[in-house]
């Protein structure tokens, strides 16, 4: 063990848990999915999830609190008033995580048929990929490339 | 909506659901970062991550026999035989999966001090980033530059 490893420090401040502790559980994951697909209405959401009204009300609700999703009225014609959902900033940068998972779901997860969704760039098609880059922009290949160290808001274990 | 829209396909082939339902809740990405931070021990993971004892024993047993996590015997002096867990190949594919969390959580869900932790390139020293690039070497900026649409495993809505 070197200098300042890691270990040493408080892993209650860990931003992964914190962001796991927002995000949830499996639910939270495929509304945020419709989300990005475009999908904003409860009864969209519930027939292309198959999460019980009630789950879904509920997670819809707390990523409205959370600040996620934001309620938008909309009214059809000879219908009452009712609310869609759109993704906040917030939501948008949260479209990393769910490319990681589909990412990592396309190689370990899915059925001899291949990916069921395939990411194109939108401007020249090209399919897009997460890659982990430095400063100095280099492209690193596997997690064995990286060193993680105390940062600022890192509390040493008493 | 043009012709082939991402939501004329059944979702129920997903890899960002499938992931999910591999990955779980809450206790699952906690054992994991624990991995990635060298993390190695029952009892150090116990201690790190303040799970209870059996829920820690069900998630790492479920860990590796979804082959993310492999046990290897050790012995220390004078104690009985026990297990290690050490990350398999499919579980250090993950890593994306952590990083992307860890970078959304250091924006929106740390507290004012700043990241708990920094990663670094091993070879440079300089910070390390996810970023989403296209096969023609863009670099993306949002979720806006992407278009989803149906892959190989896609199957029609009926």
């Amino acid at each position: 063990m070197q200098g300042a490893s890691i270990l040493d420090y408080d892993p209650a401040t860990c931003a992964i848990g914190a962001a796991v502790a927002i995000l949830g559980e499996r639910p939270t994951f495929l509304v945020l999915r419709e989300a990005f697909n475009g999908v904003r209405r409860f009864g969209d959401m519930q027939r292309r999830t198959g999460i019980p009204r009630q789950v879904l009300s509920d997670r819809l609700a707390r990523l409205v609190r959370e600040d996620l999703l934001r309620k938008v009225p909309y009214q059809d014609a000879g219908q009452r008033r009712r609310y869609e959902y759109r993704l906040t900033a917030k939501g948008l940068d949260l479209y990393p995580v769910l490319v990681a998972l589909m990412q990592w779901g396309d190689q370990y997860a899915v059925g001899a048929a291949g990916p069921p969704v395939l990411l194109r760039h939108r401007d020249c098609g090209e399919p897009v990929r997460l890659q982990l880059a430095c400063g100095a922009g280099h492209v690193l290949g596997s997690a064995r490339e990286v060193t993680p160290e105390p940062g600022p808001g890192a509390r040493k274990i008493a």
